[in-house]
């Protein structure tokens, strides 16, 4: 197996567009490839998250892509795995140079949700979780988290005052991204009194719906060296599975492919969690950020809610999480997401993060979910030097 | 690299099912976990093609089957290139053991489609084109194989004829196949007497829309050994692409992708196509066989028409194609095809193929296209033994 860096990064900034998928994940693409200063015919491949391309009645986007970027001879996968999407693509361009099929490969995801109006919107996601099952009888994800919010709320004593903390934080972080979709300070009072999505979970408990794309370049060490002294390494790549419907699983508030890939993925990259200095989470709804606290390991089991509320996830505590703003402040393009933490943790890693950097971020961990934990990708990378 | 070989295979029917594409692709999966007599929980993960999931509202079908299978700690992933999907997965599947990141995958393509009507599954289909200047505008996969067969006719001056011995031969074969869609006998009088649906092409120079479900268990050499003393190996996997609009492309007569995938599998496979013993092409036209029969060498480029209308193409010949019947007439259950194709070289390969045996067959190619060849799939299978 070969040390796989990242060499360049790019993203379009998240919010509603006018441009579609293609352009959105050409223009994110152009930028990793800029960025890395890597000539575009030593791109071996494109593996893209995409969720909803056939929204804007467009499927096999990958050509599209690669077309766009003059490597039309070049093969391109998309990859869906729901909101997870993204951090697939990562994945699997991470084995593809890791195994010694490419030296180059372009990853990265992009969505275009925000023609759609919100009943049409909610739907389409919805077709994300066991529609059979779930989003067909009425239980859309709104619905899943607050089941889950609810759960942990009976269990552990937490308030929605504790989950609304996590919104104050991540909107916080989020006036440093210039990237970031919804990029305005909030209160407890702005959360506790927006309206109702699915009790308990209000309005600034959940995600936006974004339109965006991001995109990375990943080399093997020798390639990567040709362009950079310091590259990022990626120092774990690891998914895992859970029973796809919320209600076949013993334990509500714990996604249990999100404990198994983290802990694989530490495995791999031979650390603790205590040796991570900051975590990009996938904070769809505010109670997916304390789950994830806990399921990686952060924070025992039920003390992840009140460990936001102490403040011990802000950037300069001791576990930063979602110094980007995560999906709750800095959007969620589904099919982009994963990719985008990727872009986060490079840019912490290099120091360039600007208002909302990590001081001395040496090691980042990305955790992406597609629906309720179906599936759950997490990365860990690094500066070595 | 690892060696990898095939281990067990298996598929639905293809035709119309009133089964949901999660039980269609678990009920494929469950065959080739059978066939292969694997412990299932030696899977590490699934690779599965799909197209239009969302045609019934699922998407993310990845942990839904790896659900229906018991496995749902597993990851699994969707891939999507358009009628490439199967193939696609393969691919994946192929350097996910090759490259020594797991010892069993389980890899497959599903699709359902059949509840829709004719024009909605159409208006679908189209969505794989670069729909902004193809489907859209009207061009639809029937109008673009149509401009692809007008042009060949003219450059090379081959008939509807020569087309229609594409779809009379593969009819005949499809009657030795119990999976396929169409068991019919057709005639020249059928085919020219059927229904223009893009002049040239008519009803019968187009495969049918089909649901259905293949999968195919992968190993690498070690591994496969316990299960069998007989594996198939996976000589080569390659994919290319071509332009994705086929009107900016300078010929209408080649897919540049085919061309190129062919290339790069022969010189991985260190094979001639004089040493591969038939073929399983992306038929889902006439002229798209004729095409493939030239992009992979088997014709030179002009005479690959006139090849079919002199049988050169038949079962007993020097380069049958198509011993399954096709897409023409096996079907074409979109997400599906390129792992039904493999499904048919495995058991050509193992000599169990009874009324469409080819004989001594020790090796053979799947071409699997998407849309007009922005995605393609070239695989290449022995038998070493």
């Amino acid at each position: 197996m070969r040390d796989v860096c990242v060499v360049g990064i790019g993203s379009t900034k998240y919010g509603k567009s006018d441009l579609s998928a293609r352009e959105l994940m050409a223009s994110a693409a152009q930028g990793a490839i800029a960025d890395a200063g890597i000539d575009p015919d030593r791109i071996a491949s494109g593996i893209f998250g995409n969720a909803f391309g056939v929204a804007e009645k467009q499927g096999h986007l990958g050509p599209l892509i690669m077309t766009a970027l003059g490597l039309d001879t070049k093969p391109a996968t998309v990859v869906e795995t729901a909101c997870a999407s993204g951090g697939t693509a990562f994945h699997h361009g991470y084995r593809e140079v890791a195994g010694g099929f490419s030296d180059a490969v372009l990853i990265g995801g992009v969505e275009r949700v925000s023609m759609l109006d919100t009943l049409t919107a909610t739907t389409y996601f919805a077709y994300g979780s066991d529609f059979t099952y779930e989003g067909g009888t009425g239980c859309s994800f709104p619905g899943l988290y607050a089941t889950m919010a609810r759960s942990y709320f009976q269990r552990y004593g937490a308030t929605e005052q504790d989950l609304a903390n996590v919104a104050i934080k991540n909107h916080e972080n989020a006036l440093h991204n210039p990237l970031a979709h919804l990029q305005k300070r909030i209160t407890m009072e702005d959360v506790m009194g927006s309206m109702k999505v699915a009790d308990p979970l209000k309005l600034y408990d959940a995600c936006p719906f974004s339109d965006g794309a991001a995109a990375a370049i990943l080399c093997d060490e020798k390639t990567a060296r040709e362009f950079t002294d310091t590259p990022i390494f990626v120092e774990a790549s690891a998914r895992a599975g859970s029973i796809a419907a919320l209600h076949d699983r013993p334990d509500l508030t714990s996604l249990p492919g999100a404990v198994l890939a983290g802990q694989t993925a530490l495995q791999q990259a031979k650390l603790t969690v205590d040796q991570i200095d900051f975590f990009e989470v996938h904070d769809c709804f505010t109670i997916a950020e304390v789950a994830a606290s806990e399921d990686l390991g952060l924070f025992k089991k039920g003390t992840g809610a009140k460990a936001a509320t102490d403040g011990l996830t802000r950037i300069g505590s001791k576990r930063p999480i979602n110094p980007s703003g995560g999906l709750k402040a800095k959007g969620h393009p589904v099919g982009a997401t994963g990719a985008g933490q990727v872009v986060e943790v490079v840019k912490q890693l290099r120091g360039e993060a600007g208002g909302r950097q990590v001081e001395n971020a040496r090691r980042g961990l990305t955790h992406n979910v597609g629906a309720t934990g179906g599936t759950v990708v997490v990365n860990i990378l690094s500066r070595r030097s």
